[in-house]
């Protein structure tokens, strides 16, 4: 039987498995928003990005909380620091997924993707779900190889952001400026947004190993 | 007379106040390194950042030794949050510096920088040294008032990287893509460096205080 304090660590680790379901529905219709430049779906992203606001709040509160009124120690101490990081790497996924929602809101009802580049944006957004999907078992199950694997899974996406920067740069491009800048937001958006989903793996070996990855190399 | 413990609470003070410099000074020799096309001052900005990295690493040990050696309650706990995330922002505006200076590394020996934009630049370079410069001050002073003054500062970097886009887009804009793509990510950098700026100020208040200003309104 569990006392109410380790109850308060397990609600800390449902709550972050909770923000990456939410940020990972956001990057999933913000992708969508995107490609079928579709208003209301975007408009859905950038007003529910609230709620991962407020869920990352209460986690904040209830760290300090955990922290006022007891003494954690070695895991219990871990799991406190890397929430706090986790938190703030999901919260932060969540402004990224709102910002590719904007880029499709500000060309509506124009698309902001033109054609030769949609292929790459409909796999940058897979690549994101799979590493937020990932991040999220990995905070649930605690396993360390498979918070590994999303280093792999991040080296696909920096493959397909500097994909992107061939096709805008390529002398063939016609659609001039206003596109390229998009893109060019948006592939940082989605690149950054992997790299969170990268730290908050490598916050669950810290926790679970002890252990720290410098952030240093995700660039 | 302090205590070991105290000492070590100082310490972690002294270890932002310097990295705040670090990253002061990086985003400084970028500007120019960008503008001027210089080449050694690119990669010696590229090649410092591992020192503010380093720094930021001492900081996280002694964070995790604190807090499993003692137990910090109130204001000391705060310090102790406040610096893990301090330090963690310092470090993204570290490499954000970084990122400019490998735009500028990339195009040498030409510049990634067309005459309309320098002046732009050159200002986003003046607002982000301020920005650091005061947050520095605030960490070393606790100074809650300095610190609600930086939202001020990063409207003005708010609004220099709206403009950049009017002159990306205009009809009149004569140089192409590359250039746009160019402007279009050392825009989003300095922008980015002013964010991390403005959070490290809100954890000084959030350490004095103890009320937190929520992130989710930095974009």
């Amino acid at each position: 039987m569990r006392d109410a304090y380790h109850e308060e660590l397990a609600a800390l680790t449902g709550r972050l498995v909770e923000m990456t379901r939410l940020v990972r529905s956001a990057i999933s219709r913000a992708t969508t928003a995107l490609l079928d430049s579709d208003l209301q779906l975007a408009e859905s992203v950038i007003s529910r990005d609230e709620e991962v606001d407020r869920i990352f709040a209460e986690i904040e509160i209830s760290i300090f909380d955990l922290m006022a009124r007891q003494q954690p120690v070695a895991v219990d101490l871990r799991m406190i620091i890397a929430a706090l990081r986790m938190g703030t790497d999901l919260e932060r996924m969540g402004d990224l997924a709102e910002h590719v929602a904007k880029v499709a809101r500000l060309r509506h009802p124009e698309s902001a993707i033109p054609p030769e580049i949609r292929s790459t944006i409909v796999e940058m957004g897979q690549i994101a779900e799979r590493l937020v999907t990932k991040a999220g078992s990995c905070i649930a199950s605690r396993d360390v190889d498979a918070a590994l694997e999303l280093e792999g899974d991040d080296d696909a996406m920096d493959r397909l952001h500097r994909r992107l920067f061939t096709v805008l740069m390529a002398d063939d491009w016609k659609y001039g400026v206003e596109p390229a800048v998009d893109v060019t937001l948006v592939g940082r958006y989605y690149e950054r947004y992997a790299d969170h989903a990268v730290r908050v793996a490598r916050d669950v070996v810290y926790l679970v190993t002890g252990s720290r990855t410098p952030d240093a190399d995700i660039v």
